[in-house]
């Protein structure tokens, strides 16, 4: 691409398709961008089943794939630093860092080298190529309300996690206890146990699979008293964790509410200035002037 | 059915009794062709258990039952396209084209031949005629406030959907790298690794069925780390996936409130201006001036 | 018991101990029942643990304890039956025929003999004593408003019942079709298929186990589409099952908002006796006169 | 610490530092008591696993740990005593008792020595330790509307876990019917059954686990019939088990509700008695006078 006359020009229709979404072709290029992110996470994906893995032809496809698409990424990341007026502002805004990120990685063999002692770490570093499904949310206009009730939530979540936490270390303690401990009566060296409940980490594991009715049944109690135990912590847990389920709904209705419910409206009264008055009121509630 | 002057008001009153729910006849039409679509299902559903299917006896009764219900729902549709208006209109109409695909996979074998080498392309053909179910949406009038409620909150499932999928590509990713990589340090080449986290996409298939509250078992962390950072990844999820409950929670009980609200209407007192008045209002509530 | 002069009295307050609350007497009473209904159900379930079945000692406690019991319901139905002033009105009433299959299980090997070969009979009917528990919906004031938001919620729980209904067949026949179906290809007899999804039925019972996030884990997809197909209907499945649980609360805030959204409130006017005015209006809005 | 002239003025600072919150010396005495809590806990939860039980470093670490953070507590429940005005009440209160708690049991081998034979009962007693995580309530300020919403629901609470015994027992029991007693009629000694549903209790159990939708898959229905009637069970306790999720979630909202309500307040216009102003209005937006 030479540089003309008309560069700046250039510069400022390339920024309106990469970064506006307004335009016929800013969207056309966000439709692009979100089929080559998804396709780009899909080939990570299929590199690490056993069955391609062990198929040279599918694993040649799928780098070149690979390499295709990162060849995109590159070129969409040297656009955005130069149609941008603050390239140093871009690069290490949230944006610039997801974008770096998402080609870096694939870059990494050429740095490192292939060698096979660096394969675990090679192949731990390139997998940071799946924060690629980040540029998404880029695409997210919508996800303003989702986000916005989680974060006025945040403070009942917060609380919510900590009960779990102390509801969680409760349950683990008593179900080791009882399922561990209290068998083991016999065998004093505590060898000889079979219980799942080997440990109170593993028990509250237990607690959370349990609690938020996931449920895995990986780990589960043996004895009649776990069983009675579990079933009554299971029927707590549950009375427990509809409450915050209820609260984020109640956020939620109450944001509707806000909206829909104007009992109160915008009126500027002309004599004081002031808003917000009763919608049916006829006088200035500030200052007693005819509205 | 041979035809008389009459015709055109026999096919009108077949038409009443067929295409309408009004008159009784057509009430006991529809309850008879739901009694044969859930009779249809269950002959269907019976052919592909093992038992019946080694038992020669059970097997000529359920298919004698089939050949039954077929040439009922083929009089059904014969009947629908000779009452009706417009029968191309009808043919090419959604719940025409049910209505066919509900008896064409049943005449598969008179058209492709019942040879063995056919076998499972025919049964995949005729496990169609399991849409028949989709004929019963016509009878549920009730359906209008679910189905507009799923309508009215689409843009919020999607966006949902679309945070869910980054979030089980990141979760699926993350348990992949800690349950397969790390604890392959050893074993450079990959072989011998006993982890149920084979690849990503088998990952973020644990990722939906753990964040869903599913929670099979066929997929668990064994590692420590792996089961810690689950855990993590579980309270995480699990706080995400209330949030769109409660967002439809607030859309049902928003159009509530906009019904209950609907007490007050928008008439205008020609005498004193003002609005919001009671629904049967006949008086201004405000200067006393007939509205 | 003699009776005596009195008996109309003894009558009257035995009525009011049995069939009211509201005495001291009668609260005593009913805590003695739900004790006894309890204690009646614990020895029941107990009695078919293998471990106390084996046990000659307990299985004799749990029988001598078992027929205190029956006595003491007994007496119950016996004395309800006196006191109450329409015995055969109470005895085909609803609690009437409860009370009397909380007995009538019991004396069955009375009536029908203790022989062996009518164990299993026996069997089947002594568990019919299980439904004492139902003596204790009595005692449930306060599920008043349960029932009531349940019953309100009935149309819609239908429709989201056939919803179901409909979903879980199709996902089912889907289902069977990708892992029962399509992998049989080579093997055309339909033999050596190892998938768990054996048949439509069992494939059903799959998609319900699985939409209700309850998840057992005994049938789960094998095969790579298989998985991505079920974590595809898993989405769905979740994005369906969480409207109903919208339309309840949206039916209990309903309720809730009617009570305490008092924008109407219920002055009478004096002229024309009309209510549920405005909450501050100042003529009343059907006849003009001043309120 | 040497008693001096000032030592009212240290009580109180030390109490301040303490007891409250306000000052900044406060606040980083919480976090170092939160930060003391967790450790604690982690230690407690470390000494179990088998890993690091049988390595003696480890063990040797994490009892030096567990060694100091008791040494801790024990340091800070004597400043509690000492700086508070009524040691007796503070002892007595709740927290003094969680207090106690949190540091006596790793008092106990000092107390009941460590011989072998009391390794259980010592082991039993220690884990009580686990329960210093009730100190973290202390700091949840914002987990009073959680409790006040879970108090207010108490009832429903309390009547939908009444009504889930209730469908629990009669579950449980009609499954046990038909997966142990019915396909047990060929074996009328009862023996050679290999239904998971060995007893009531056990059935009892799997209803729990499956209608909280937890589904461990520990116990699965394996007859025909079996997974028919489990099917059924598992919808109703579904359309059963949302009703009290709605019940919170209303309950929620009307809090919500009442706390936007008061917007208007409840002074009457000495002027024209009209009520419900807007909360800051000083004139009636009825008539104009001042309020």
């Amino acid at each position: 691409m030479r540089q003309r006359p008309t560069e700046a020009s250039w510069r400022q229709s390339a920024y309106d398709i990469i970064f506006e979404a307004d335009t016929s072709a800013g969207r056309w290029f966000d439709i692009g961008l979100l089929i080559a992110i998804l396709a780009s996470i899909t080939v990570i994906a299929l590199e690490t089943v056993p069955e391609y893995q062990s198929d040279a032809t599918w694993m040649r496809r799928l780098i070149i794939a690979e390499q295709v698409l990162t060849g995109l990424f590159t070129v969409e990341y040297a656009l955005r630093l130069w149609c941008t007026r603050h390239p140093i502002r871009y690069a290490l805004s949230f944006w610039g860092i997801i974008d770096l990120l998402s080609i870096l990685p694939s870059y990494a063999p050429l740095i490192l080298g292939e060698s096979s002692h660096s394969f675990v770490i090679l192949r731990s570093i390139r997998l940071l190529r799946v924060f690629r499904i980040m540029k998404l949310w880029r695409m997210m206009n919508d996800a303003e309300e989702l986000s916005s009730a989680i974060w006025r939530a945040r403070n009942k979540v917060v609380v919510f996690l900590a009960v779990l936490l102390v509801a969680v270390t409760i349950s683990g303690t008593l179900m080791y206890h009882v399922e561990a401990v209290l068998p083991g009566a016999n065998s004093p060296d505590g060898t000889g146990r079979t219980s799942q409940f080997t440990s109170i980490p593993q028990s509250m594991y237990w607690a959370i699979v349990t609690m938020t009715t996931v449920g895995y049944g990986d780990v589960v109690p043996k004895t009649t008293p776990g069983k009675l135990i579990a079933a009554a912590l299971i029927l707590l847990g549950y009375s427990l964790i509809i409450v915050p389920t209820g609260f984020v709904s109640a956020e939620l209705s109450g944001t509707k509410a806000d909206r829909t419910d104007e009992t109160l409206d915008d009126t500027v009264c002309q004599a004081c200035g002031s808003k917000e008055h009763h919608v049916d009121a006829r006088f200035c509630d500030q200052c007693g002037g005819l509205l």
